[in-house]
């Protein structure tokens, strides 16, 4: 790592999000010398970035650390030479991901963002442009880590390992936002509570969860059937029947509404797109209204109208990602990395989700060998609908794409995958060249 | 192998099928000399077993071949010293059948006798009763092979060789009804066609497809695209979706349609539980009828009405395994048999359906190492729901039954899998002492 | 599979073995209708491949059949189009082998011809000039089946299939000589006799043993044990020790003795270097004196004097599997192929030797699963050495040629394999353009 | 872990270590408050245990700290309840180990205390009597940790992990040596220097070396292979040669030294043998004085004579490991701990040692995959050479011991193999009750 001050490139920068950032390098700013941040975006986004820019340069001011933020359309001057690169952008902005909702919803199938079709079309829509930038990286800046936020992040993160050799660790913040609600639950501060995670992004199950070192797994199991509950403000908060969680004996994440509770979580859906639209169409006024508060120049602090956005936690996981790395932590964080045999009912070169210990020399997953039975299925179906959304996604296969909305959990037939399938293609042609 | 002649025992000798056994010994006689056939049944059962026992008496005196049926109830009489013993029994006969099909239909999900909870009911009802019939064997007949046909026959022959010593080998006639199938659609004689199997049972896929040794996968996937079909007596009809059909690049097994159609299929069931009544009840009534002929004492050839029944080539598939067996032959069937690491990506544990060598010792599964994605992940979750169902049928375990169902593509989500579930135990008590 | 005759393509045409494979194509002729048979070999082996390509004339006149014999140097001519390709050249013939047997001795390491440092040798020299074979097979013959007779048979064919796109199946008289030697310690016909073989290329264990089908391992082991043997003309026929060879349980192969005898086998080898020459001098006596037999112009058929040599049923093996992929007879034979999961204590990508069913479609193993541990470990060892051995040959990689020797059981230390490593190189420079 | 101080038992308590336990204790006692001491022995080691005991005593009042040493013969007292059983036993003493060093030499065969014929004399000693203890442990104490110590340390492990309930966890103090003596070489603090560890018990690699997190792997090779080098009391120094030690790339354990560099070693070893004596003799006298100086009733400290007995940091090994463990710290150690998958090319069942995650909830191995193929072969050998160890020491199976023996790749062949089991079992007869 270069004594030489460190050089960070956000792509996306002109994200609601950013603030976010900004906050957790400021607070890390002794450990983590960050010299120059280039916030990137593209020409369609350039509005967005010089107002999220300017009050990223203002708290930066208010908090007196030393660190250059430069906003730019030029992807490449941001990441030549730099140590670190974050992605967190969105190809075709909200009116996309609200289209990805919408698609499915046709069908009497959920429509969200991450899981089931709208991921898989998300997914369709990204990849192509996390190779172009991965081009980038690779020739310009070899030896820097991509730390990839992007969604879905899984599916992003594994295609950037398979396909490139940019050196990649994918982030999400469901399984710190698990950590917080699990010492919620039980009342207890959050640095006493580990968990062992086990799973694939969005689909992450806690095996294990500890209170100072004990187990106490089936308390907190016991908890979430009486009704208490950790949800995230993407995710309908639905709860657990005792006796099905109880059976299940782990703690899933949010998203595994979406699997376990398929009916009641599209019904929601439903319920809400008629109401208060979908989340990309509520996300979208949240980010006016963000917007707006971030042009005031008074504004030098994130404001705390961001958690109702969603991305709770982000700055924790992604600047403390940066910090273990650079200063060699040995710590353990959750993260998506290359299964390489870490969990043996999976192949060894597609991406999980699970604690890794950290260091410079990157992220270094907990043995964990057999999953049970009762988590093993769901796990290695949409494992396998992932594999061939990056097959269909890279080389632009209708064979796969078709083959991996029809393996999906969330899609019920053949037929429906098909009718989907044509729709994406249609409605998202400007963005898959691929195809 | 004995010199004296062989002993068989075909437990749930009374079943309608029986004819089917009897025709396939009496073609095969002269290479496999069976001197003592017991056909034996359980008290509710006698009635029927004198018919059905009558009529294959008739049949031998018919085709003057010097086999010796012995009808019994008798089972450890009929399982000592036996050379083979074949399971085709039925645990609270067609009434049992019909509850197993209606059951999900209240919750609008498919009914069906051996997939999705239909199947789960049927194996919690088989299960304990196969366990004490190995018991017998262990005992009586440690040699012996045990042939099961008892459905549904992948998890029933994974039960037995995980929880006993008996040897035993699944059979099922899908895949030689696939051979069959296939034959006629490209219009040749059946002996020219070979298949790689791979897959469970019910969900076998037929990977490769040989016309004389050259590979013909191709045109047989657009014959089927082109609404060729093959199909059962037991499963609609549903033509396949020909860029879906192409996109896959494999033969599927009818069964597959209840995964891959899933809408269309229920819709199917439902229509005609209304009409035709469920495929339990239909074959009800062919049951009768068929019992009625049987009873006809000029009768003494297997009559062709049994065709309607649905388990054409049964015999072709058992007494041909048997005589494989006994002759030492090393000739290719496809069976149920312990993975042990044929296909890389389930447990070494369970059971696939595939291609074997079989002889004296056994059947000898071809490698097949990692199968393609687009079938890998509905295999695995399909193999972790029966692991599941085995678990809960041997130790009546209510967690892991409820997450069989949960886990089984068939099932929208945890909530119905619980009310199917809670329906199941009710109306099934008498027969499952384990709950 | 061409309706136009048969075209095979024999690289080494005028090595001495020829005769046995001409007597096995004019014994299968009825069923395997060869029409054009092309020796090649190079010009230095002009002298051999016109004598042994006349006698092969006489043979195929006498005989009847209609076999156009080809005798060139021009191997692109030969390969072009033809249906297989065999391979049974020497490179650096015999005073090469003298060579590699020499070297080792020296440092008192077992000199042998495919074990240990002297069939290292002989790798790194066939290496490059199979890769050069398998290019002309991709341009001008792609559908081709290769088939390897060239030692060491199992590295050679691992090193087709992991470098070259070429469809290669590996041979060796070893396995089917160690059927005829059961039979003849048992006094039975060698068609009663089957055996489930396991390992690598000459490191082959039968791990059962069947007599009309019944495992007789006990007795063969028993036999072996009070000194009834089953050699080759080029292993030593020390005996087995009876409490070692019941311990092991299994049918070892005679290299086998190399590892397990290591002592007394270098000690026959000494005495033998001292007196008789080593097995390669003996060998070229023997081969001299066979060409002199060869050129007479009375001689048209094989003659008795060719089973000194060492190649006893090498027509059975190499004419017999040709046999069984051309009329996709689908029986077992024993053949070197990819593992892909069939042994799992091995890679997938490396080759092994074991039993298959062979089509038109290749070989396909029958499924082994995990060996007993008493053979895994140096089956891995020696596996591990001749993944080293291809990477070494392959990339003239001194780094892994000197782990390959000092991994080898055969050789006692890294300072000795270096040096004998050092030995090779310097002595074989010519044939060794990769390093 | 209780609030109630902790208890500890120390098997093997009068062994001349313990005052390198008591040390470590002292250090850590703020964090560690251990309670209760119990130091075990047998009746023929009571006078040891006593001398080593009552320096204990003094060492600890000597540091102020309110530690209760107890002293006594009664296993059963001291396991009941225990915390951590630590074990540094030796069965048949001295004596013992010098008879292992010596049979072999007779056959010119490396005699040696853990690797090799004497190890596995060792194991065969050691195993029914750990069994014996675990069995107390399950009885008494069934949430105690078993730190093992005793030699062969994978192998003891294993066989505990593999046939009892105990909780254990092996440990070694050849790794943390390995990063003291790289440390030493670079001329660095031993606290920058870390190392990925991977392979077995005495036999294990460092795969990468790293000074403040950056990868000098290639710089400590560089100077292992001109002559910089790190050895241990037990094993003669001779340097690595500089080819040899560069192709391998890794950071090779001392004791590698018996397997790369036999025919050295071997002439060492005798050469002692015949001058100095064997390492045991030597550690007989060695240990006398030791004893003579615990005596010193002015003793109140660790003599640093007690280095030269070779057990230079098994405090820090211990110690540390139990720190961790209750204090639930999280930290990576080097421990022998179940496989379950963290190497891909081993059972998942037997015990590696390996960089490990500790907490309360015991050793988290951090995921490897494959190693290189350059290392695997002789890691695989050795293991499966472990694995049969295990099998005769836990049912006296002599063709396990006897193919044992022969796959140890220190052992020439199997007729030696046999005349040094037979040997060894003759002169341990009374430690042998298994066989």
């Amino acid at each position: 790592m270069p004594k030489k001050g460190l050089k960070i490139a956000t792509i996306g920068g002109g994200s609601s999000y950013t603030p976010e950032l900004i906050e957790g390098f400021i607070k890390r700013y002794d450990e983590l010398p960050v010299k120059d941040l280039y916030l990137v975006d593209i020409e369609e986004g350039k509005e967005k970035l010089d107002i999220v820019g300017n009050l990223a340069k203002r708290m930066i001011k208010n908090a007196g650390v030393n660190i250059n933020v430069h906003l730019t359309l030029d992807r490449r001057e941001a990441i030549k030479d730099a140590d670190f690169v974050t992605t967190q952008f969105r190809v075709g902005l909200l009116d996309a991901r609200i289209r990805d909702e919408k698609i499915p919803l046709k069908y009497d199938v959920i429509g969200q963002e991450t899981t089931g079709p709208g991921g898989f079309a998300k997914a369709q829509r990204t990849i192509p442009v996390i190779l172009d930038i991965c081009k980038d990286i690779e020739e310009l800046a070899p030896d820097a880590w991509l730390i990839n936020f992007t969604n879905p992040s899984g599916i992003i993160t594994e295609t950037v390992l398979k396909h490139t050799k940019v050196k990649a660790i994918g982030l999400c913040n469901v399984p710190i936002g698990m950590v917080y609600g699990a010492a919620e639950i039980m009342g207890v501060d959050v640095n006493r509570v580990s968990i062992d995670f086990a799973g694939l992004n969005h689909l992450v199950w806690g095996t294990h969860v500890y209170l100072d070192g004990e187990d106490v797994t089936d308390k907190l199991i016991y908890s979430l059937g009486i009704g208490k509950s950790m949800s995230m403000k993407n995710v309908a908060d639905i709860p657990w029947e005792p006796e099905f969680i109880s059976s299940l004996g782990m703690y899933p994440c949010p998203y595994h509404r979406y699997y376990y509770l398929t009916d009641q979580m599209l019904e929601e859906i439903k319920k809400d797109a008629q109401t208060l639209g979908t989340r990309g169409e509520q996300v979208k006024k949240i980010e006016e209204e963000l917007f707006k508060l971030y042009k005031d120049l008074d504004l030098n602090v994130k404001p705390p109208q961001l958690e109702k956005r969603g991305g709770a936690h982000y700055s924790d996981a992604a600047c403390s990602l940066i910090n273990s790395i650079y200063n060699d932590k040995k710590d353990i964080r959750v993260v998506n990395v290359k299964n390489n045999g870490t969990i043996l009912d999976l192949p060894d070169d597609v991406v999980i989700e699970t604690n890794a210990v950290i260091d410079k020399a990157g992220a270094h997953p907990l043995s964990i060998g057999h999953v049970p039975t009762k988590i093993r299925g769901l796990m290695q179906v949409v494992k396998a609908y992932e594999e061939l959304t990056i097959e269909a996604g890279v080389n632009g296969n209708y064979d796969a794409a078709l083959q991996a909305l029809t393996v999906n959990p969330l899609v019920p037939s053949a037929m429906i995958a098909k009718k989907i399938l044509d729709d994406i293609i249609e409605q998202n042609k400007y963005y898959l060249p691929q195809y």
